[in-house]
């Protein structure tokens, strides 16, 4: 039987506040046996740079990220964010690493090529190294994910989180059962975006396709919900959508190939 | 026979040049077996606070740190020049890993007392996690510091790199044969500031009190200096002050406690 490994994705919004923070350090610490988390930090960076005069453009709520805007996004992410959670943890007795995708070459990226839309300097995962990540899920090591990755000829490459996290966990689930949960403000998928009592319970590509047709889900959930059925289709043991201090069982959204 | 171990410190300027960073890195690249670099970035941390409307204040060359400025300097330190070193130092084909005192527990601090000054977040390094580096070290991973620590509770703070660099190198001196350099923008401790032909070769206990007593020694070397005694003292097989593009041997100058 595989061990099991439970990889979180946390966004940007739950670390902006230190009492919302405060919780999912702890929802996360009772987490038992291996894992892992991935942090976001858009609205911060979106903040910082406005502070240094440099404007944030979003499409498809992906960041375009030209030189300048790859240092403020390296400086939240990896820095600031980072390391309050590192540190966060290790006060609660979890021995935390902060990583990068350059730091032990763990998530190799391709930069994005510029076609309609020139991201900059983005880039989708393309090789985990697995050896390294396992060998410190083995020695008792959370490894803590920014979304920051690198192309191997000293590029640094943002990183949209939710696929830091599905890249993970893909690569991850032929050692591991790989619960993957995507947490973000919301209590799961709403089929109505203002009321919190709509969660969707499950969603399968049948409904997934109905939802999007009818334009219930739409924007920046279409996506968090793609990178869900890849993880599924590459063996991932389940994907769980739900609100940052519900990581327990039953909580928001589940999504399945086939429910 | 101890195994050799470099430990290598770089300050702030010489990561503000792409190319004497290009220098850096080959030059580092080039030292063979175990080693890690510890990389400080005070003016780049004050030029980023000053664009946010932040001021700057030192006293005898340590930044007082506020919660702002803490956040600056983690920003900076541990998240845009530590990133870009870690980048650089994979596409040579170094399996580098940055670390703040955070990660792995690596270098817990004590928070300084505010006594005559209110250094504000700043630690002074009490416990390093040598297990946790030397397990790095015989895995061939390549550590890269920041000057960032943590307190164990969950306060990150600023902690001068020269420091950060002896603690290493006092605390794996009874594993290694340690060799501890620190690289800065000049060739070495000078006799006249402004002519780098004045290198003083050697420095032991007595000239060095005689040079304090001249002023020809003075300012931010005398931290400096302080840290590679204690070194010594500690064990430390050899400390070298010289240029970040000059790591070889004879370079520079030697500190020792009897020359």
């Amino acid at each position: 039987m595989k061990k099991a490994l439970n990889i979180v994705k946390v966004g940007g919004q739950v670390v902006e506040d230190r009492k919302s923070l405060d919780r999912l350090l702890e929802a996360f610490c009772s987490l038992e046996g291996c894992k892992a988390l991935v942090v976001g930090g858009g609205r911060k960076a979106t903040a910082l740079a406005a502070e240094l005069g440099i404007e944030t453009k979003m499409i498809d709520g992906r960041r375009i990220t030209d030189a300048r805007m790859l240092d403020v996004v390296t400086m939240v992410y990896a820095g600031l964010v980072n390391k309050n959670i590192v540190a966060g943890l290790q006060a609660r007795g979890i021995q935390a690493l902060g990583l990068s995708g350059a730091d032990l070459d763990s998530i190799r990226s391709d930069r994005r090529k510029a076609s309609d839309i020139d991201y900059g300097y983005v880039g989708d995962p393309a090789k985990v190294n697995m050896e390294a990540l396992k060998t410190l899920l083995e020695n008792g090591i959370t490894p803590v994910f920014c979304a920051i990755t690198h192309d191997g000829n000293g590029q640094l490459l943002n990183t949209n989180a939710d696929t830091v996290a599905s890249a993970l966990a893909c690569a991850l689930a032929g050692e591991y059962e790989v619960k993957l949960t995507f947490c973000f403000e919301k209590s799961g998928v709403l089929a109505a975006p203002e009321d919190e009592d709509s969660v969707i319970r499950s969603i399968d590509r049948e409904s997934y396709a109905r939802y999007i047709a009818q334009g219930t889900i739409s924007g920046g959930m279409i996506p968090k919900l793609d990178n869900a059925f890849k993880a599924l289709e590459a063996g991932v043991h389940e994907v769980t959508i739900t609100k940052a201090t519900a990581l327990g069982p039953g909580e928001g959204t589940t999504i399945c190939l086939n429910c």
